[in-house]
C-alpha cells in the first residue's frame, strides 16, 4: 500500500515555460548550463524528511489530516515503509539530495539505549536505498527538541543529564551522517533558548551551548568528517527567545567560543523573516562574515507571526537572494533544502508534488533571473562605481594610515563639502524586476 | 521670555506615594538608601537635549506644535537661550546628569569650518552652567545622521569625504565630552545601514564602520578620555536595516574589529523592542557578554512599529530589567538617560515635567521592587538550585574534561533517563509581580 | 489516582498582600466590597476546561509533557476522571464559574451519531458535579475546528455537509449550555477564514457564516435560552486570515447580517494584541458599539507572534482595561474566563494553581486600581472637560442642525483660530500608574 | 529654472520587454487591448502631488535632501512654479490623472480666510494646465492633519472649532474637486484616532466622524458632485490608533452611520499591510461588501513597521490583487494613484521617473499576468467547483429554508461523514506564479 502511494504520479519532467501540465517542471531543467555550471549543481536541491514524510497534518488547533498509509503502521515496519515512500518520492521528483533528523527515519524509542539501537537498525536500509537510487545526503541532524526531556533545552538544559542525552544523539547522528556520505551536519537549537528569562541563567546557558558545539567539532575531526557543522539561526518558536537569533548573532557566538573555522550557518528563509531580517540580508551577511553554509528554502506568511514553512515561491525575493549567491560563488557543501510543508488541507499525494515542483521551479527561475542580472553587468558596475572613492586617495588613506585627528584636519583644510549622489534605489529595483 | 518659560513650575520635590500633587515625586527620593546605595547613585538619571529642547513637535505628517520661545530665535542667540532653558529645567527637576549631540547645543552651521567654530563657541556657556548648577554630563555624542550629507550613512557612506566630515564631528564631540567631564561617549549609527541592499556593499560598509570605531578608540586614548565608547544598537529606522541591530549583533561586531576592551553598549528600550528583543533580555545579554554600558530609558507603543520614544513607565518591565542590573552591580559609568519625548499634543511647559516626573518615579519604583526581589532571595535561590547540577559531578565534567563520545557512553552505561522538573514560570512571574 | 492529583494542594485562601505563601491569594478577596459590589461579582471568574484539563503540553515542535493521570485512561472513563479532576481543582481554587467546548468534556467520538451520544452521556455527571459544588457555567461552546473534517472551516466550509456537521454540534452544545444554566454561548470561528485567498470565495463564505449565526440565534429563541451568543474575534491562527478579525470587524458583520440584537463579543486579550489592537481599545470599542459581552483573560508574549495564551498578569494593562469596564457598568452576563495555559515546562499540579492564583490576583489588583481611579475622579473630569465644547453652542449645533456650508461660513465669519490645548497624555499616564 | 527641471528627461515611451533603456516603459503600453479594454482604461493611473512635488526628502531623523528649485521660492510664486513642474512631469510620463490635497497646490496660509483665498487663487492655473494638457483629476482631498490645529484630530477633535475649520477645508476642497471635474473625493483621517485612549472618548469621536461624513455627503449632493466619497483606511500612524482601521472596519462604520450608498474605500497597499491584511484580501473584501472605490498604489518594507510609501513593484502581489479586480469588473470611478515617494537618497529628477516608470510597468505587468489567469480559466473553475455543493441540494436548503434543528437531524439521519477534499493551495500558487 505504501509502495503504491505515489503510483498515480508520473516521473516529473522538464517541459518548459509553455507547458500547462501541472505535474511538469516549467523552469527546473537540471542539465541546463547557467553561467558555466549545470542548474542542478547550482541549486543542489534536497527534500526534507520531517515535513514531507513524518508530519501528519496536525496543528495546535487540530488533529492530523493526511492519513498517509505508513502512519497506520508501527515500529521498524513503519520506519521502513516510510523510507520506501520517501525514496519513491525522491525518484519521481528527481532531486539529488535529501536531509533528515535521527528520529525522522527510525522507529520510535523509549530509552536512550533503544534510540541507539533503532537508529542504527535503519541505517542499512537507508544506505541500500541510496545506493540503488544514487540519492545523496545533503545533511543529517539530531532532533534534540521534540522529546519531553528536552522541554527546557538540550545543551542549554539546567540538567546536565539532559545535555548528556543530547550529546549521545548528536554523536550518533554525526557518525551516521559521516557513514552515509553526508556533506554537512546541521544543528537547529529548537529549544536552546528560554520560555522566560525569569528562570534562566543566560551566561551559563550560552557557555553550555558553546561547549556542546566545541565537543561536536572535536568529534567531527576525530571521526574524519570533512563537512562543516551548520547552525540554523532562528529567533524564537517554540521558545520565547532562542540564542541563535540570526546570522550576525551566530557570528558573535562563534567568535566567542572560537568556532569560526568549523561552523557555518544554515539560513532558513522563514527564520530570517521571523527575526526581522530580509533573506538577502542574511545571505549577504553570511558571505561577508565568511560563514555562509546552506539554505533551508521556505517562506512564512507575510501576515502571520509564526513559522509557516511554506514553499518558497516569491520570484523577486529568490532573485535578490540568488544574486548575492552567484556573486559570491554559490554553494560549496550546502544546497537548497526544502524545509517546507504542504498545507494541512493539501491532503493528496499529488499535493506533495505540486509543492516541490513549485519550489524547484521558483529556485530555477530565480537562478535564471539572477544570472541575467550578473551577466548584464549594470548592477555590479553601479555598485563598484558607488564605492570607487574607497579604492583610491582619501578613501584608501582613511582605511590604512590616517588618524581621527588627521582626517578631521584634512576635512577642514580641504574645506570638504561632499557632493550628494543619488542612491538610485528605484532604478536598481527596476533593473532587478525586469530580470524576473 | 525663555528664562520665564518654566517660571510657573515649582522645584519638584519628593512627597511620597500618598501625595496627589502631580508636580511632585511619589517614589523618586534621591537620598533614600536602597541596598546600601543612594537611589540617585543607582539610577544616575540624565535628561536629553534633543527631544526636550530641540524638537518642536513636528512629525512626518505635520508641523511643529510646541512653539517654544527659543525656537523663535536664531543662531548663537537661540543656542544660548535654549541652553538657559535646559538648565532651568534640569535644576527644577533635580536630575544630576544631562546628555547632548553636538548639533543640539550649538548654532546651526553651513560648513564644516562653521561647525567647529559654532560648536566651540557654545562650550564655554555650557561649562559655566555646569559649574553654576553642579550638573554633570552623562555622555556626549555627534549627530552624524541629520544633515543631508549623511543621507547614505556617515562612516558607512560610499563617499570617503562624508566619512571625513563625520570623523571631524566625532573628534570634536569626543574632545568636548572629555573637556566637560563627560563619563561616556555614545555612537548611535542612525544611518549606518542601508535603505536597499541593492545599492550596498555590506562587507565594505562594516569594515568602514569598524575603522571609524577603531579611530575613535585610538583618539580617546590619545586625549586621555577614560570613559567607554558606547554603541547604541537599533535594528532600523530611519534606515531599512541598521548594522548595530541589537546587543548580540554589536558583540559580534566588536569581536570582529577587536574593540571589546573599549566599546560597550548603550541599550535603548524602544530599540530593543523594535529589534524583537525584550529589554531585560538585552540587559542580561550585555552583562553576560561583558559589554553593558548605559541605558536610554524610553519605550515604544506595543501596537506601533516605529520609535515612539515615550517615557518608560511600565512598572513590571522596569522591575524585570532592574533585577538583572542589581544582580550584576548596576551602572558603573552609565546611567538612565531619558531619551524620551512628550507627545506632540503635550504642548505646555508642565507636560515636560509630567513626562520626566513619571519617568523618574517609574525608575525609582522599579528599583524598589527589584531590590525587594533581591533582598527576599527566593528568585536567586530558585535560579541557583535549577542549575546546581552544573556545579558538580557530571555537569562539571561535561564542561571541563569529557569528550562527546565519553558523554554518550556515560549516557548509555548509566541508563540516563533524566527526571523532568517544572520550570515554575508562573510561580516566578507571581513573585516578581507581587514585588511591583 | 486522578482523585488524588491535587491532594497535596490546600484550598486557596485570601491572605493579603503581605503573605509570602505562594499558594494563597494576595489580592483576590471574593467578598470585599469594591464600588458597592462584591469583588467576585465584579470579576465573575471562570476556569476553562481545554487548556487546563485537556491539553497535555504538546506543541508543534514536541510531544506532551504533563502526563496527567486521566490522560492515561480512555473513553467515558477518561471523561469522567477528567471531570472529577476539574471539579476538584475548581473547588480548591474557589472560582464560581467554568467554561467548556463539547469535545473537552466528552469521550472521543468516531461519528456524528457517537458525538451526540457521548456528549449527552457526560451531561448528567456534569450536572451532578455542579449541584454538589455550586459551580456555574459561564458559557458553553462547540469545538468545530479540531476534527479533520473542519480543516477548511465549519460554517464557511466549501462542503455543505461539513456545515451540517457543525450545525449538529452547535445545536447540541447550545441545548446543553441551556440545560446546565449557562449564562452565555460562545462561537470562536477557529477555521472560519482561509489559508489562501486563492481557493476562497470570500463573499460566499461570509454569507455562510452569517447564515449559521442566524440559525443559532433562531434556535436559541426556540429553546428559550436567554443569554447572548458571543463571537470571539481573532485575526488569524490557525488560519492565515479569520473573518472575525476584531471587535469592529465583528460589529460590521453583525450589522450586515442583522444580528446586533442577539450577538455580542467575547474579547480575548491575546487575540486583541494579535490583531494589532490594545485590549483597552477592544473593550472601549465594544462598549461604544453596544456589543460588549465577556472576556477571555490571557495574554501573548510581546516578542512572539502567535497565541501563547499565558495568564494575564500585567497590572497596568489590566487596570486600563478595567477602568473602561467600571465606567460602563462591567459585566452583565459575561465574566473573566481564564483562557490561559501554564507553560509546557510547568508540569506539576501546583503549577496549575500558580497560574490561576496569579491570574486572579492580577484581576483583583487591576479592579482595585481602576476603582481608585474612578473614585478619585480626576480622570473622568479631565475627559469630560476636554470634550465639553461639544455639549454646548457650536458643538451642539454641529451635531444637530448646521450644514457643511453653514459651518464653513461660520468659521470664516467668526475668524475661528482654535487655541491649542495640551492632551496631557503624560499626566494621565502618571495618574493611572500611580493607582497601580 | 523650475521649467527646466525635467528638461534632460525625454518623453517616456513604450519600448517593450527587450528594451534596456531605463527611461522607457517595458510593459506599460496604454493602447494595448487587454480583455477588450485599453490598458490605460484598466489602470487609470494617477500621480500624486504631495510626495512628488511637495515633500523635500526630510524625515524624522534628518533634513530635506531634494532641493527642488521651487522649494526655494515662496507664496503664490512657489505654488505656480510647483504646478508647472508637476504638469511638465505628468506630460513626460504620459499618465492621464493626478490627485492633490488642497495644501499641496496652494500658497501657504496663516488663517482660515487666507486658506480660502490662496486655495481659490490656484484653481485657475490648475484649470488652465488641465485644459492645455488634457490631464484629469482622479480625486481631490483636504489636508486636515498637518496643521498644528489638527494635532488632536479634525472631525474627532475635542474642540468643535477645529471641526469647523476642517469642515471649511473639506467644503472648499470638495467644491474645487467638482469644479475641476474630479472623479472622486477622498478622506484620509490622518489624525482621526488617538495618541492615547486615556484622554479619548471613543464613542463621541466616532459620532463626530460620522457627522462629518454625513455633512460631506449632503454637501456633495447639494452641489451636484456625482463621484463617490472615498475613505482611506489606515490602522495607525501618525496616531497610535486610527478609527478607519481597514476595509471591514470602515464597512461597519458606514453601516452604523448609514453612509453605505455614498461612501466607498480608497485602499492603500501600505496601509493594508500595516493593518495586518494582505492587499488582495482588502480588495476582495471591498468588492464583497460593495464598497470598492479606488487604490493608492504603493508598498511598505516587509521589515519596517511604518508607512514607507515605496513604489509598488512586487509582480506577484500585484497579480493576485489584479485577479480580484478583473473578476469584479475593475475600477469604475477609481484608479491607481501612485501614493508613493522616491527614497530620500533618490535626489535627481530622473529618480522621479525611475520610480513612476517602475510603478507603471509593475501595474501593467500585473494586469497582463492576471488577464492570463482569467483567460486561461482554471482558477475560476477550481473555485466554482469547490463551492458547487452550495448551489444545489443540501447547500441550497441550508441557505434558504432549513432550521438548525432540521440540519442537525439531517446530519444524523443521513449519517453524514463528509469526504475530505484537498484545498490545492500549492497547485493554485503555481498557477498564479506561472502567469507572472
Amino acid at each position: 500500500m505504501t509502495a503504491d502511494f505515489f503510483s498515480a504520479i508520473p516521473t516529473i519532467k522538464y517541459e518548459g515555460p509553455d507547458s500547462d501540465n501541472p505535474l511538469a517542471f516549467k523552469h527546473y531543467d537540471p542539465d541546463r548550463q547557467v553561467l558555466g555550471k549545470r542548474m542542478e549543481d547550482h541549486l543542489r536541491p534536497s527534500v526534507c524528511f520531517w515535513h514531507t514524510f513524518c508530519w501528519d497534518g496536525f496543528d495546535v488547533f487540530g488533529a492530523g489530516t493526511f492519513g498517509r498509509p505508513w502512519h497506520k503502521l508501527e515500529g521498524q515496519e513503519m520506519a521502513e515503509a516510510r523510507l520506501e515512500a520517501a525514496f519513491a518520492f525522491f525518484e519521481k521528483l528527481g532531486t539529488p539530495y535529501f536531509a533528515f533528523h535521527d528520529v525522522d527515519v527510525m522507529a520510535p524509542a523509549a530509552t536512550m539505549a533503544e534510540h541507539v539501537e533503532n537508529f542504527h537498525r535503519i541505517l542499512d536500509p537507508i544506505e541500500a536505498h541510496m545506493e540503488r537510487t544514487g540519492l545523496k545526503l545533503l545533511w543529517g541532524t539530531a532532533n534534540v527538541f521534540s522529546h519531553p526531556r528536552y522541554m527546557a533545552g538540550a545543551a542549554t538544559n539546567p540538567d546536565p543529564e539532559v545535555f548528556a542525552c543530547a550529546a549521545l544523539q548528536i554523536r550518533h547522528a554525526l557518525e551516521a551522517t559521516h557513514r552515509l556520505g553526508g556533506e554537512n551536519y546541521v544543528l537547529w537549537g529548537g529549544r536552546e533558548g528560554y520560555d522566560t528569562l525569569l528562570n534562566t541563567d543566560l551566561g551559563r546557558e550560552m557557555d553550555q551551548l558553546g561547549r556542546m558545539l566545541s565537543l561536536a567539532v572535536e568529534h567531527k575531526h576525530k571521526i574524519g568528517f570533512k563537512g562543516p557543522l551548520l547552525i540554523e539561526p532562528k529567533p524564537h518558536e517554540p521558545t520565547k527567545h532562542q540564542y541563535d537569533r540570526d546570522t550576525q548573532t551566530v557570528y558573535g557566538f562563534l567568535e566567542r567560543y572560537d568556532l569560526l573555522e568549523d561552523v557555518k550557518v544554515n539560513i532558513e528563509t522563514n527564520h530570517a523573516t521571523l527575526a526581522g531580517n530580509a533573506m538577502d540580508h542574511e545571505v549577504a551577511a553570511a558571505y561577508a562574515l565568511g560563514i555562509f553554509g546552506s539554505i533551508d528554502a521556505n517562506r512564512g506568511d507575510p501576515q502571520n507571526g509564526w513559522d509557516t514553512d511554506q514553499f518558497w515561491n516569491d520570484p523577486l525575493e529568490i532573485t535578490r537572494t540568488m544574486i548575492h549567491m552567484l556573486k559570491n560563488g554559490g554553494f560549496t557543501t550546502g544546497g537548497f533544502n526544502f524545509d517546507a510543508k504542504v498545507r494541512r488541507q493539501s491532503i493528496d499525494a499529488e499535493d506533495l508534488f505540486h509543492g516541490h515542483i513549485g519550489g524547484l521551479d521558483a529556485l530555477a527561475r530565480g537562478l535564471l533571473s539572477a544570472a541575467k542580472v550578473i551577466e548584464e553587468g549594470t548592477w555590479e558596475k553601479v555598485l563598484s562605481d558607488r564605492y570607487s572613492g574607497w579604492d583610491r586617495g582619501l578613501g584608501q588613506k582613511i582605511m590604512s594610515e590616517l588618524s581621527l585627528a588627521d582626517i578631521a584636519d584634512h576635512t577642514l583644510s580641504e574645506g570638504l563639502d561632499p557632493k550628494p549622489r543619488s542612491g538610485r534605489q528605484e532604478r536598481l529595483e527596476n533593473l532587478i524586476i525586469d530580470a524576473v
